[in-house]
């Protein structure tokens, strides 16, 4: 019990938190009304519970073929994978990511912890 | 003479700063002394002046084939010129980057104005 005990008390005091990132491309053209519509769905993922510094950006390098980025930060694995098992994730990955988006990239970053 | 104060007042009160992103894998073992030499000089990019908010971390994602990630934010444009063309850039890239990255991918993001 003893080992067990400070085994969850460090992860508690040294937690590593998770930057979560997403590059994509619309299947839709650049500027159209689907395409905002889509946008305005993705932000509505930072109302998931655990999200935090939720950032939607344009991505204007021309060495990739992507158009957008996504990033969030999470305090710990464990919220991370509250917010991918969360039904309002699981629902707009199945009813609009899987449908729309024509080509992404995910990329995790490990962050010091808070 | 009007117009281009005016110009030059838009871009002043309103710019465009850009965050600069790097994922890439070294040809080094991971752990390797090699791998934290070259991880050190890496670092020492966060001196050149125009680079704000230097962070350089883990990439933990099984979904991609990168190691580590790279991030800095320029004010503008003219600042992430002015780095890219800095000597000390140019010398990294010539002496350590294109020898000892075995792949990489560079994204770059708008951000709003600060």
């Amino acid at each position: 019990m003893s080992i067990l005990f400070c085994q969850v008390s460090m992860a508690r005091t040294n937690p590593t938190s998770i930057r979560h990132m997403v590059v994509f491309k619309l299947k839709h053209p650049a500027g159209s009304a689907e395409e905002q519509k889509f946008l305005n769905a993705i932000m509505k993922l930072d109302e998931i519970p655990g999200v935090e510094n939720f950032e939607l950006m344009k991505q204007i390098s021309k060495k990739n073929k992507f158009d957008f980025g996504l990033t969030m930060e999470f305090a710990n694995q464990h919220a991370y994978d509250q917010y991918n098992n969360h039904p309002d994730h699981v629902a707009f990955v199945q009813n609009l990511w899987g449908k729309e988006v024509a080509d992404f990239l995910e990329i995790d970053f490990e962050l010091p912890g808070k």
